[in-house]
C-alpha cells in the first residue's frame, strides 16, 4: 500500500524535477540519510533535488497532498540530527544543494541575495569578489549551506563583532507548508511593517518553512588585523581581560576565544602542525584578535600595550602576538583543531551551552566539581566563544572505562542532563548555536516553561497545521 | 447594558490596582486618549495604571473575561495612532508608566533588565551610571518608554552603528492575551532553543502581547567623537561619501544623516539658535559623526583627511568640523529641529519610507518629479537616516493653497499613496521605523502580498484568538 503510493509520489516528483534528480538507490541516498558525525541515520522514500524555489514549492504541494512529510537538507553538517529524515522510511528528503544562483549583488547597499544551496565559503568568496566581507564563519564552512545556516541560526567565531546568522539576514524567500512561496527578499536596514516573519523562520530548522533564498548584509573588509595567543591564570582573569578589551576596543575586538589548558594540550598532541605558541603550560588560553578599517590606528601597538597593562594587573601570564599573517593563521589552525583533537582523545560528549558572561566562571566551577564527583575518570575539555557566553564543555572517557562507569545506562544522557541543568541554573541556555533537531527535543521539554512550549505549538499549528515540514524536529512530543 | 458591565469591570480593576489607579474623569483620561501630535483621539471605559507585571496580567484576564479589549500604552509619543484607543469608548487603556523597576544591572555581561515604564532617557542614564552606553536615541527620548520602543521596534539616530530596538534586546517579559506571563528575560548573546518568540513580540505594537520588562544590550562608551556638517552637491555625491566613510571607518561611523538644502534652510529660519555652520547654501547637507573607543586613533585627523580627499573627488563642497563638544551639540540641535521647522512651515505630510541605499537617489528624483507634476505649489523637505536607507520625505502646503489644490478630497492620502507607491517600486518599504498603528493599516493591505497578510492573521489568531490585545491596530480589516 505504502509502496504503491510511494511509486505514484516518486513519479510526480520526477515530473517536476526530472528523473535524474530523484534518487532512490542505496548508494545515492546514503550520504543524505546519514548525519555528518556518522553516528545517526534515518530514511525516506527518496531524495529529491529541485533546481528552483518553484520546484521546491511544487514538491511541498505534492507531498502535502500525499500526506508525506518533507525533510529539508542543506549541507548536512548539523550536529543535532536536524537535517536527516526520521527512522521508518516515510517522507521525502529535499536537498537544497542545486539552488546556487547569485540573484543580486548590491555593493553600495552592502547587500547580496543568494540562493539557499551556496556553501558558506561560496557566499564568503562572492562577497570578497566585490571587496566586501560576509562575516559568518564556522569550521564546516566549506560544506554547510547558507540556507541551512539561516534555518538553524548558525553562530561560529564571528558572532562577537557581527552577530549570529540571524543578525546578518535582511530578507528571506521561503516555501511554506502549503507550497506557496513567500517573497520576503527585502534588502532594507529598516522595515517596520507588520509581524517579523523573517526571524520566525530563522532558527526554526525547517519546521515552519523552507528557506530557498536569502538577502544578506555585507561589511567593509578590515584593513588591519592583530592577534594574540595569551596564557591566563584562571577564568576570572580571562573575564577581566575580556572586559578590559571590550572597553578599550569595542567593535575592533573581533575574536575572544577561551581554551582550557588541557584542551589546548590535546590539540598540540593530536593535530599535525599544531604547536603551542607559548613555551609554558597555562591553565587557560585566550585567543584574541583585533581588526579595524581605521588606517591611523596601530592595532599591534594597542594590543601590546593592553597586554602589558593586563599582565601588570595579574590578568595575563604570557602572550604571543602574531608577527605575520602566517602566524595568525597558525593560531586559527589550533583553534579549529578542537573537534579533531577531541575525537582522537576518547569517547566524548560535547555540549553547546550559553550563560551570561558574568556567570561563566561559576558555571565552569560547578560543572567541573559535579563531573569529578559523579563520573570518576572523566576528562574535561573546554573551548568557549567567551565574548558570546557560549561554552562548549566536553566530557571525555577512555572507551574501556565506559562500561565500568555506567553499566547498562546511557552515560551521555546522564552527563548532558547534568551539564544542561547547571547551565540553565546559571540563567543560561542548554543550546547556544547548534539548535535542537531531534537530539535536544527532550531538553526543550525539560527546560522550557509550559507557556513557552504552548506558544511553540500554536505557531507550528498556525503555519504548518498538517505537520508536513520536518516533523520530529525541534518540538517535543506533546 | 454596557454601562452596567463597565461598572462591574471598573470595580474589578480597582480591586487589582487600587481605586486611585483607575482613571475615569475626562481631565484625567484625556492625555491618554489624545495622541502626541494632538490630531487624533480615541476613548476607552477607563485608564488603568498597574504597578507590576502580575497586575497587568490580571487586568488582561479581567478584560478577556468581559470581552473588552486592552489598549496598551507607553509614553504615547507614537505618530501612527497605535498607542491610543479606538473611537467608540470600548475597552481599557492600560498604561505601563508605573512599571519603573530596574531589575538587574550586569556590567561584565553588558546587560540590564528594566521594566517597560522607564523612559528611554532613564534607560540611557541608568546605563551611563555603570559607565555603559545604551545607544537607542530618538527625539522623544525624554517621554517615550522602553516598553513602547521595543513594542514598536523604534529606530532613531543610532541605528547605523547599533541597529534598531530589535537588535538591542536580549530578552522580554510579556503578558499574553490569556493573562499569563511569559518570562523570556534571558541575558544571553546566543540561544538557539526553539522559535524566536522575542522577535515576534518586538514590533507587534502590543497586538500579540504586552511587554512588561526587557533585557537590553549595553556597550562601552565611546572615548572620542568627531563630527562634521558637510555641504554636498547632490544625493549621488552623498551616496559616494557614505560608501567612502563606511569603507574607511566601518563601526566608527555612528551617524550619517542627509538633509536637503531647503530642509536645512527652514530649520535655520524657524528654530531659535539654529544657525548654519557653513557660510553658503548647499543643495544637500550631510551630518556625519565618528566615535571610537580606540585611544591611538585620531578621529578628527582621519575625518579631516577623508573630507579633503572627498572634496578632491568632487563629493564635498565645504565642511565644518566640530571644534568643541558645544559645536557638536549645535549640529545635533539643528538635526533635531526638523519637526519644529516643518510644523511652522505649513501643513505638512511626512513619510517614513525605506529603500535600499543604492536606490535613494532614484527614489528622490522620482518623488520630486511626481510631486511637482501632481501637486502645484507643494514644497518638499527631506531628512534621511541615509546609512539606514530611511527617508523622511515631507510634502508641505501653505494652508491657503490646500482647498484650491484638492477641493473635497483627502490631499494627505493622495500624497502618501504616491510616495509609498514610489518607495515600494524601488524595492523599499512604506514604513521604516514609525510602525503601522491605525494610520498605515490601509497601506499594509495595499502593499503586502496576500500570502504575507494571511500569515499575519494566522499569527494573530494563534496568539490572541479572541482579539483582546490592541484591536484595530496593525492588521487591516479582512
Amino acid at each position: 500500500m505504502i509502496e504503491t503510493s510511494a511509486t505514484a509520489l516518486v513519479a510526480e516528483l520526477e515530473a517536476v524535477v526530472g528523473a535524474r534528480y530523484v534518487l532512490r538507490d542505496t548508494a545515492d541516498v546514503e550520504p543524505y540519510f546519514m548525519d555528518w558525525i556518522g553516528r545517526n541515520s534515518g530514511e525516506a522514500l527518496c531524495v529529491v533535488r529541485p533546481g528552483s524555489a518553484q520546484e521546491v514549492a511544487e514538491i511541498v504541494r505534492i507531498c502535502a497532498y500525499h500526506g508525506e512529510p518533507v525533510f529539508p537538507q542543506g549541507g548536512n553538517t548539523g550536529v543535532v540530527t536536524g537535517s536527516i529524515p526520521l527512522k521508518g522510511g516515510h517522507g521525502v528528503l529535499l536537498s537544497l544543494s542545486r539552488l546556487k544562483a547569485i540573484r543580486a549583488l548590491d555593493k553600495p547597499n552592502n547587500s547580496m541575495t543568494v540562493e539557499a544551496g551556496l556553501t558558506l565559503a561560496e557566499v564568503q568568496s562572492t562577497a570578497a569578489s566585490i571587496d566586501r566581507l560576509f562575516p559568518l564563519s564556522l569550521s564546516a564552512e566549506g560544506t554547510c549551506q547558507i540556507g541551512g545556516n539561516v534555518s538553524t541560526n548558525a553562530g561560529g567565531t564571528g558572532v562577537l563583532r557581527y552577530g549570529n546568522a540571524r543578525d546578518l539576514v535582511l530578507g528571506l524567500e521561503v516555501v511554506l507548508a502549503d507550497g506557496t512561496v513567500w517573497n520576503g527578499l527585502k534588502t532594507l536596514r529598516k522595515d517596520n511593517t507588520g509581524y517579523d516573519l523573517k526571524n520566525l523562520f530563522i532558527g526554526s530548522e525547517g519546521t515552519l518553512g523552507i528557506v530557498t533564498a536569502v538577502s544578506l548584509k555585507l561589511f567593509p573588509r578590515p584593513r588591519q588585523l592583530a592577534g594574540a595567543w595569551i596564557g591566563v591564570p584562571d577564568v576570572s582573569a580571562a573575564g577581566g581581560l575580556l572586559a578590559t578589551f571590550q572597553e578599550r576596543f569595542d567593535a575592533a575586538l573581533t575574536t575572544f576565544e577561551l581554551i582550557s589548558g588541557p584542551q589546548a594540550a590535546i590539540i598540540y598532541a593530536h593535530v599535525p602542525d599544531a604547536r603551542s605558541p607559548l613555551p609554558d603550560y597555562h591553565p587557560w588560553i585566550v585567543f584574541a584578535e583585533l581588526s579595524s578599517p581605521l588606517s591611523s590606528a596601530d592595532l599591534e601597538a594597542e594590543l601590546t600595550t593592553a597586554l602589558a597593562e593586563a599582565a601588570e594587573a595579574g590578568l595575563v601570564r604570557d602572550a604571543a602576538i602574531a608577527q605575520s599573517e602566517r602566524q595568525a593563521r597558525d593560531f586559527w589552525r589550533i583553534r579549529h583543531g578542537v573537534s579533531e583533537a577531541n575525537r582522537r582523545q576518547g569517547l566524548n560528549f560535547t555540549h553547546d551551552v550559553a550563560v551570561p558572561i558574568s556567570r561563566i566562571g561559576d558555571f565552569l566551577a560547578q560543572a567541573d566539581a559535579e563531573t569529578t564527583r559523579r563520573f570518576a575518570g572523566a576528562e574535561v575539555y573546554v573551548v568557549s566563544h567567551m565574548g558570546d557566553g557560549n561554552v562548549h564543555y566536553t566530557v571525555t572517557f577512555q572507551p574501556d572505562r565506559v562500561a565500568e562507569l555506567a553499566p547498562g545506562i546511557d552515560l551521555g544522557a546522564r552527563v548532558t542532563e547534568m551539564i544542561h541543568d547547571l547551565a540553565v541554573a546559571c540563567g543560561g541556555s542548554f543550546g547556544a548555536e547548534h539548535g535542537i533537531g531531534q537530539r535536544y527535543r527532550a531538553s526543550l521539554k525539560r527546560y522550557k516553561s509550559s507557556i513557552e512550549l504552548a506558544m511553540f505549538r500554536q505557531l507550528k499549528q498556525a503555519l504548518d497545521p498538517a505537520g508536513v515540514l520536518n516533523p520530529g524536529k525541534v518540538l517535543p512530543e506533546s
